[in-house]
Formats: structure tokens, C-alpha cells, sequence
């Protein structure tokens, strides 16, 4: 029987764990808590901590492949692993450049990959160099450790000395980079196998809410112009529009060496460039329309990436795919069911509070427009219930 | 958090689990032993025995609903659980239609629903009186318990005769039907919510091999000509081709108070006449296409059914969709994903057995008679593996 080994008890653990039961591939979780997301549907669930380097032995004695569904397992202990045999994917080696902004942008940079200009910031001199370098259009962040738009700053003016000077003394290594001119975000999604073989799905667009995915819809409206050859010069893969996005996202699978899922969440400038703003190397939010938009899910691919499975197909089901996130609460899904009978709806298992990601929608349509209007309203009534969505509109 | 106890741990029972997960629901299973299909990927097992009231009631404890992956549980142990307080779907005053084969065919009768013709068999007296009726064409069935071919028996000439005499003094209740002049078997999916809702999916072509199903397609081929106004009479529902095999399981659905997901299993004769050959009232073998080629999947419609919940569309995802078995082993599931990336893989996590229903294939595709054979073939090498599969070509 294969065994997979999945570090971290969120809905993304949670969520491989029907593709493992159709795939006959046995879960075993390491969970902070037994009434975790994760924990609740897998039977074997190992008790522990992720940055105990005991914890993470045990959860990985005897498995195929140790996976994540957070970038925050410490290096040092993956490394370890590694050492010890485990087939640990992504592997350290790949999983630091989503783990670590600064080195994550350096290594895009070197690849040739369209960055943001970016300085790294260990003194309040180097900030204020890099303010006037953007323009004061600074963007602070923590190197490590941030999701969900937790560990991103925009200060204003002078503020930026006492906000750096207060991170740095609290001991959180900074990067900065220039606030970029959004026009709209893009996610290119695509797996890597433990093989080599890669397969990507079709880019999608992806709406943040307060630095929370709110929508993904699959296809992506096309680029307004060929900027992709410009911006990554002769040794990046040619292409224009989204094609080129795919070929950006499988050019960085291969050059880091990711295996599982790679996400590269996308910023389109005001001016139609395209710029990278992160990688996640696990299932994104952003990729969770494929569970019921596409013939191979997102959750299902990464377990056959880790195990060095082939890929499977990932064709779209429909014209339009789209996702909606359902924050807070969940109370209105049976609501949801009555009315919108071709939506399906996907609950975590947490308990409901203000703004948590608790649940998502995903819908197949033909309009993208109408589909992705029906998608956010179905949304709304599971977390708010058809009193309160009619209330809202 | 909703709770459902699925008593029997094969399967279908597993199958249930990735529905339940992505809804939120927490599932419970009653099962025989620890390492069954379910219990596999079930965190919350009840080990125990389906025919000890005592066990079914520790099941049941505490639970928003009680299904069954199989109809092998004593009707008066389902009346027990009913009379305290327990909700039972389907509850037994349903289920004894697919539990009693004499039962159902009486019932039937009854409804003007199309049955061969069929008789009670409580002596060998009756069985000749039978076999003279029907021109020695005879097929006798155990009234109980019968699954995958067994249960049925086709005596020759005067073999009826030892025949019956053995199982009567078995102990086992005895039915006999026309055995039927079969051009094709076709099943009629839908499934009926505890609140009275209704839903259908297309009508399925189905291939049995030795008892045993071995594919599944739909939508089914047209039927060759009006049959059903004739068959049914004017008490039965109207219509022509398959929407009127639809409308019959839909009415027997109702007819019977079914809870769940209600499986029609039909033969179609030679002459263009169509038949009721068996009733199942749960997620059944000729639907599992509908995990992959439909938006709401049988099991998660039984769910959604079981607790009254507003059920799922059922629209197809393709213009035909197959399910091949895979009987006896899945040693060819790798193979099959990299031959064939867009097969859809299942894997019941059971020992290899010759003939054993170890797992299935879906495909969705264009052309109904490419697809058939593509997962024909696909199904074939997860059983034998790619250098078997080659040799038996």
C-alpha cells in the first residue's frame, strides 16, 4: 500500500485526502490538534509539532513521500530528513524559494523571471535607499512566514523608519519592493513529478480581498499585449500571452527543481506587464476550481507528483471554471444547494470566524461574466444564509 | 457538525467518504473488520456486526442518518433502530424491495411496472407448474441475499428438480421469473431526498460479465422503438425511449418511499421490450461513472439524499462517459496513467483476488464507441499491467 505523508492539518491536507482514497494511496498526517481540518477525515493522524525535528521522524517512518501544506517546516529539519533517506518533496533545495521572499526573488531574478525591483532590508538605511530608489512605492514584507496577506506592509512616507526599525529590533529578517501599479493578479498553476514530467493547467485570474483570495476563475482573460519577450529577455522561453505564463511557471518548476504543485501568483501591472509575486509549492488557493473544473484536481496531481507518478490530464471541463472562497462561515450551504443546484460546495470542517477561509464554491459555466457572478453569490448565502445575502443586496 | 453512520464497510461505503469530506459531513461506519475498503479511510469505526442489533445501535448513536452500502441487514433490526427515534434511509418499509426479490417483483406488479413473469416457489410442485408456464425457460433466484450473480441458478430440463429440492431443504426462499430473451441491460439512476425531491441521471448502458458488471456508459443508446405505454398501461407515466425509463425509476422511487440513491436495473429483450430486473437502493455499481461524468456524484447525492438536503444537478460532464471494472488486481494502475492521463483511476484498497471488484476506470469522451473501448482496454492493463495486457491482444 502506498503512504503519503502530509506535514500540516489545514483544509489543503484535508483536501488531498479524497484524491488519496480514489487513488487507494494511504494519508498519514502530522497535526497540531486531533480536531484539526486534516485530522478529522484521515484515520492516521500522527500528534506533533512541524518544527520538531522528533515529531517530523516520526510522522515520516516508513512512508513513500513527506509532503506539505505550508512552506513553514524549518530547512534545517527537511534537510535532515533528506538525510536520513526520506523522499521529502518539494525538497528543501526547491522549497527555500518558497519559504524565503528574498532569496526567492534573487533566484527568479538570476532565472531571467519579470520581479519587482527588490533590495533586501536589514537597516533602516537600506530602506529609506530603497524608498527613494521606487519612489517612496514601497512594499515591506517579511521574509518568511507570511500567507494571507499577514507579514506585507505598505507604509507611507516617514512612517517607514519606525515600522522597519520596530520589525528589525523584534528580530524579522525584511525584504522591500516596489508597490506595484495592479491592474490584476494571475495564478499559473502547474506540477512537477518527482520524474521530471510536468503538466500545467490553463492560468487563472484571481481576485484578493484584504490580501485573501476571494475568486479564481479559469481561463484567465487573455494578456492586452505581448510583453513576455521583452520583459524576460533571450534566454526565457518565448510565447505571448498566457501561453507564456505557462512556459514562465514550468520554466521555474524545472529550474528549481519543484516537485508537486507549483503555484506562481502573477501581477499584472496598469501597463500590461506581468511581474511574479510569489510561489507556493503545494496546492494553492487559487488552483482549487480544478476539483471540479478540470480532470485532474490539483490535490489529486500532487500526490501522484510526490509519489514520481505520472501526471494526469488536466483539461478544463466547461468553457469557465470559477472558485469562490467562502469567508467567516458556512450556515448558508444548504441554502446554497437549494438554489444553485449546479454549484458545488466545499466545507473545511473549522469553526466559523470573521474572515476565516472555512469553505469555497467552485462552478462550471459557459459566460464567464454570469458564471462568475453566480459563483460570488452562491458564496455569499453559504456564509451569510439567503436572509442575510438577500439583506446585502 | 453533521453525522452519517454507513452500515458496511466495502466500497461503496469508501466511495461515500470523499463526498462527505468535501461537504463536511463526518461519516461513521460500521464495519467487520479494520483493514475493510472504509475503514481504511474512515477516522471514526465502529467495529461490529451488521445482523447484531447490538452493534447497529452503537453505530447509530447519536447520528443524523444510518445508511448501508448493501441490503443485508435484518428488516427488524431496521424497524428497531426506527421505533427508537433513529433515522433510518432508505427505511425498511423501502428497503424490503430491494432486500425480498419476490417482494419487490409483487410490489412491481402492483405498480403496473414491466416484470417478467415470476412466481413464489415453496415446493418442487410449484417450480415445474412454473417451468411448464414459461416453456422450461426458467430462472430461479434466492429471495435473499443474492449479489454479482450469485443467488441466481438457470436449471436445465429436468435438473429443476434437484435443483430446488436441495435449496428448499437449504432453507433458502425460493423465487422463479422467465428467464429473458436478453438483447441489452440498462440502469435507471436516481435518487429521492427524505424531503421528496427527486433526481435523475441519464440512463446507463451496462455490460455484465458472469453476474458481474462490468462497464457502464452513458447516456445509453436510444431504445429501438415506443415500448412503455404499452407495457405500463394508463396508470403509468408516459413517454417514449429512455426518458420513459427514467420516469419509471422516478415513479417506483416515489411509489416506494426511497431514501437515497435508487439503482433500476433493466433488461431490454429482443423484441425491444424493456423489463425491471433488480432494485438497489444505494450508491450502485453501474453509477460509479457519475464520480467523474456528471456534476453530483451518486454518493454524494446519497448523502445529500439521506439527510434531506436539496439534491445536486446531474447534468453529464461530457457527451458520454464510461465505467470499466477492475476485477482481480490493480498492479496496472501506473501504467494506465501514463498511457492514458485523462482515465480516471479508483482504487478500493482490497486484496487481489481473481474476479474481486478491486477498482474501477471512468472516461469521459466525444465518441461513445472510442471511449468504450479505451476504457475497455485502460481497465484492462490496471488489472494485468502493460506486458500482460499487450499479450492477451
Amino acid at each position: 500500500m502506498t503512504n503519503v505523508t502530509v506535514i500540516g492539518d489545514g483544509q489543503l491536507a484535508r483536501m488531498m485526502q479524497p484524491a488519496a482514497i480514489e487513488l487507494g494511496i494511504t494519508l498519514r498526517v502530522l497535526a497540531g490538534s486531533p480536531d484539526a481540518s486534516a485530522a478529522q477525515v484521515i484515520p492516521e493522524v500522527i500528534h506533533g509539532d512541524y518544527t520538531s525535528l522528533e515529531d517530523l521522524q516520526r510522522a515520516a517512518e516508513d512512508t513513500d513521500a513527506v509532503t506539505f501544506d505550508h512552506e513553514h517546516v524549518p530547512t534545517e529539519h527537511l534537510r535532515a530528513l533528506q538525510s536520513a533517506g526520506i523522499n521529502v518533496h518539494p525538497g528543501p533545495d526547491a522549497l527555500i524559494y518558497a519559504q524565503d521572499k528574498l532569496l526567492m526573488r534573487e533566484r527568479l531574478r538570476e532565472l531571467g523571471a519579470p520581479v519587482p525591483e527588490f533590495a533586501a532590508i536589514n537597516s533602516i538605511d537600506d530602506a529609506l535607499a530603497f524608498s527613494a530608489q521606487v519612489g517612496g512605492q514601497v512594499c515591506l514584507k517579511a521574509r518568511r512566514g507570511g500567507y494571507d496577506g499577514k507579514g506585507v506592509w505598505f507604509p507611507e512616507g516617514a512612517d517607514i523608519v519606525s515600522l522597519v526599525g520596530e520589525l528589525l529590533d523584534a528580530g524579522t529578517p525584511l525584504m522591500a519592493e516596489r508597490k506595484v501599479d495592479l491592474a490584476r493578479e494571475l495564478s499559473a498553476l502547474c506540477a512537477r513529478s518527482a520524474t521530471g514530467e510536468v503538466r500545467s493547467w490553463p492560468v487563472a485570474d484571481s481576485v484578493q480581498k484584504d490580501g485573501v483570495c476571494f475568486t479564481a476563475q479559469a481561463p484567465a482573460a487573455a494578456l492586452p499585449q505581448p510583453w513576455i519577450s521583452e520583459r524576460l529577455g533571450s534566454d526565457a522561453p518565448a510565447g505571448t500571452g498566457l501561453e507564456a505564463l505557462t512556459e514562465l511557471a514550468e520554466y521555474i518548476a524545472t529550474s528549481l527543481g519543484v516537485t508537486g504543485v507549483l503555484a506562481v501568483e502573477l501581477f499584472q501591472e496598469k501597463d500590461g506587464r506581468v511581474l511574479v509575486n510569489e510561489l507556493a509549492m503545494r496546492p494553492h488557493n487559487t488552483g482549487h476550481w480544478t476539483q471540479d473544473g478540470s480532470v485532474t484536481s490539483q490535490f489529486e496531481q500532487h500526490l501522484r507528483a510526490v509519489l514520481g507518478w505520472p501526471l494526469g490530464d488536466t483539461s478544463l471541463l466547461a468553457p469557465t471554471v470559477v472558485m469562490a472562497n467562502t469567508l467567516g462561515d458556512t450556515q448558508g450551504a444548504r441554502d446554497v444547494m437549494n438554489l444553485y443546484p449546479d454549484v458545488k460546495v466545499h466545507v473545511y470542517g473549522k469553526q466559523a470566524r470573521p474572515g476565516r477561509k472555512v469553505g469555497h464554491v467552485n462552478l462550471c459555466g459557459t459566460d464567464p461574466d454570469a458564471t462568475l457572478q453566480r459563483a460570488t453569490e452562491a458564496a455569499a448565502i453559504v456564509v451569510g444564509g439567503i436572509n442575510d445575502a438577500q439583506g446585502r443586496n
